[in-house]
């Protein structure tokens, strides 16, 4: 190839072209094999190649793979609607399907918006989310996340929503308990209520495990009960946005049922199709359905490919595939495995601060001193490095910001397909903290060099 | 089925269930065959269950269906993005694949941000949009949208971009000739841009032949060169939206090729993939990626799906399809045996104002009075009845604003399959009037009681 046409993430960069997968495996042009750690961008949940999707895909394509939502519907995504129902927690019943996690996030908020005007109360249009969040990126959902880096170009295009501080205990437990951190979220929350105005805020979203933006940050048990009980007290709805948790990927169906809290609304994708086709759901409550279905009859949204068939039909097919081979079951079990397996490596690693997360999705905060927990300098590109050398050793991890105030900090998240067996994890530790040792090395001679 | 759990555009209507399709026909659980006359939402341009499409997508899958951008690239999605390159005009040489008409118009919207901003132009971000347009329904698609229904909740949460009328010569030639339009069009646009501010703005975007919002409008020969001249003269990108135009629809393969101005960045999606998968893309010319290339070396942007092998597969596919089978050339010798045959039954119609649109892109205007172009009352809700009738006949028609003041005015869209014969022509002409015929008859019968 004299020339590329396709715009990638760095421009003058050039990527392995990739040939054909197999379970947890990918395979590039030149033969070399990688461990798919990250399973992608957290996506390929069940792995590469499933014949059983292949079928599903196939059989559905052989009847029809397109029909116009405004005139028609199809049995299999009636099917995936009710699928989607019955793995949600709760009231959840209603699926709007659309093709990414953005638009999930976004047709959320827009349902949240239209929830209130449903009920006479305009003004209600605000939605207050964390810094230290990603919620997709075109405008509305960008404009929700608090991802410093994603956001910088176009920040006065922007609305500013981003208000409120994630739960770290990490780094606030520092003089804190566990429970006084909670104290301290919720009060900031209520005070971001009360400065905006409860009459001007449609929605809280949140994701229940902070993903790209803060390398799996895992609140308390009582983190999400405490925002929840403000939501409710302040005539908020809450919008769980479980793009990259949902679906398996913790241990949970959904990353909420950890935290024994229903969302008014959910946004999810992502591993919903384990990477086989582009599709994301937004799944609305009775709830908050019932006045619009009293109301105006309608949700002011839709895309030209929402619930097209053969896209339903692929997730249906990776939702039955996740339920009959029990991954949500195997997530848990050989997360905490993997968990286990790390923190052995974090004792004898100089820079592993903090390992968090739960089920197959693990973040790792890497710092310059485990005492201090100082963060190293941007200059040292870390996380870069990280991911760099991993890849180099045929291991996939996932670069993510710690979130330390926005700018600051390195983590990287393993989330391996749920398919992964012990013997495989132990081949990714392997692969992961030669690579560690490595950067390790680097770093220190760098120091020494200093 | 007891109950739905599936979110359709009417809450509590129930679409019939397409079971099958093939070639120009879908066919219901009941047995009822359709014309796809609309190709559904101007989307499966090559029609339902060709077997070419079902393999590539079959044999794409049995390689790999998922890599992240972020991490590989593959050959598959290097030969769309280079399909692409030979199939877009001039120098538009790059391209972002994303998933859905409404990313690939934001995608467009950020990378004439970003264009500016690595130019050193930091205050160039506003984009200029047209009243009587749609470019999608994410937030920043649907700020630059002027599609008053699409837009009303959410009214306080956009930006109010658009701002300067489409051609619209039906009902501005009176009194005028289309040259005076197209003068009128351009000073409006010059004094939009003097207002804003020449280093405010970083594009205008526009449909070439506007559709869900206008019903086919379709400018003059002259209209978009008069609108490049000024963008050039005062340093404003130019963005066209040939989302539903795009990939041979108009009887070009975009339909800019019409009015022969090539510009800086093209959103396309919809026929590209002719609804077998949700892909979209936004084309970049090389005079837009040189500052980017030359400055952060990285577009600021990213989708999961971005580039997936399957999705791109299938889109190479069906672009291959339309070329071996001349399908651009077919839409321009088909639309022409269509306009003529609709034109016939204009002459016999009461209702029908105005035949517009290029190749297999036809709209059709409804008016009270053909005399004084009087558009109908909301109530008598003419476009829901032609549509309705349609369907019960077994045809397909897409439903449009005619946008005769964002509120007023009817019209559909006659979009079928680019491999519809004259025969199958035929047909869709008898049953449209036959479903006319009957409207009319409801309209007049209407009239006679009052």
């Amino acid at each position: 190839m004299t020339r590329t046409y396709l715009i990638k993430p760095i421009l003058d960069h050039t990527y392995p072209l990739i040939t054909h997968g197999k379970g947890i495996y990918l395979y590039d042009d030149q033969g070399k094999k990688y461990i798919d750690g990250s399973s992608g961008a957290v996506t390929a949940s069940i792995g590469h190649g499933v014949q059983e999707i292949i079928n599903a895909m196939k059989e559905q394509s052989e009847k029809v793979s397109f029909v116009y939502r405004s005139q028609f519907s199809t049995e299999v995504a009636e099917q995936l609607a009710k699928k989607m129902s019955d793995i949600a927690s709760g009231d959840l019943n209603w699926s709007f399907f659309v093709n990414s996690g953005s638009e999930a996030t976004e047709t959320a908020m827009k349902i949240a918006i239209q929830y209130w005007q449903e009920k006479g109360m305009k003004t209600k249009t605000k939605i207050i989310s964390r810094w230290m969040s990603y919620h997709g990126i075109t405008m509305g959902a960008l404009s929700m996340s608090g991802h410093i880096d994603r956001r910088k170009w176009f920040e006065t295009t922007l609305k500013k929503y981003p208000a409120v501080s994630p739960p770290y205990y990490y780094r606030d437990t520092h003089g804190r308990s566990v429970e006084q951190c909670d104290e301290m979220y919720a009060k900031e929350f209520e005070k971001e209520i009360l400065r905006v105005g409860k009459d001007n805020i449609a929605a809280f979203i949140a994701e229940p495990i902070i993903g790209a933006a803060g390398g799996a940050l895992t609140p308390s048990d009582q983190y999400f009960k405490k925002m929840k009980a403000l939501c409710d007290q302040y005539d908020i709805l809450f919008i769980a946005d479980e793009v990259m948790t949902g679906v398996g990927r913790t241990g949970k169906m959904f990353a909420m049922e950890h935290f024994d809290v229903v969302p008014d609304i959910m946004a999810t994708g992502k591993g919903m199709s384990a990477g086989y086709t582009p599709i994301a759901a937004t799944v609305v409550s009775e709830k908050v359905m019932e006045p619009i279905l009293n109301g105006s009859n309608l949700i002011m949204s839709g895309h030209t490919f929402s619930a097209n068939p053969q896209s339903a039909a692929t997730a249906l097919a990776v939702i039955e595939y996740i339920e009959n081979n029990r991954l949500v079951e195997k997530s848990a079990e050989q997360g905490a495995y993997l968990r286990e397996r790390l923190e052995q490596l974090a004792g004898k690693s100089a820079i592993i601060g903090n390992i968090r997360g739960k089920g197959l999705f693990v973040g790792i905060e890497f710092v310059q001193n485990k005492e201090t927990k100082q963060p190293f300098a941007r200059t040292d590109q870390v996380v870069s490095k990280i991911v760099t050398t991993n890849f180099q050793e045929g291991l996939l991890v996932y670069p993510a910001n710690a979130g330390v105030d926005g700018v600051n900090g390195d983590a990287v998240i393993l989330a391996p397909p749920l398919i992964i067996t012990k013997t495989e994890i132990d081949e990714l530790v392997d692969r992961f903290a030669r690579s560690l040792a490595k950067v390790e090395h680097n770093l220190m001679g760098k120091e020494l060099i200093q």
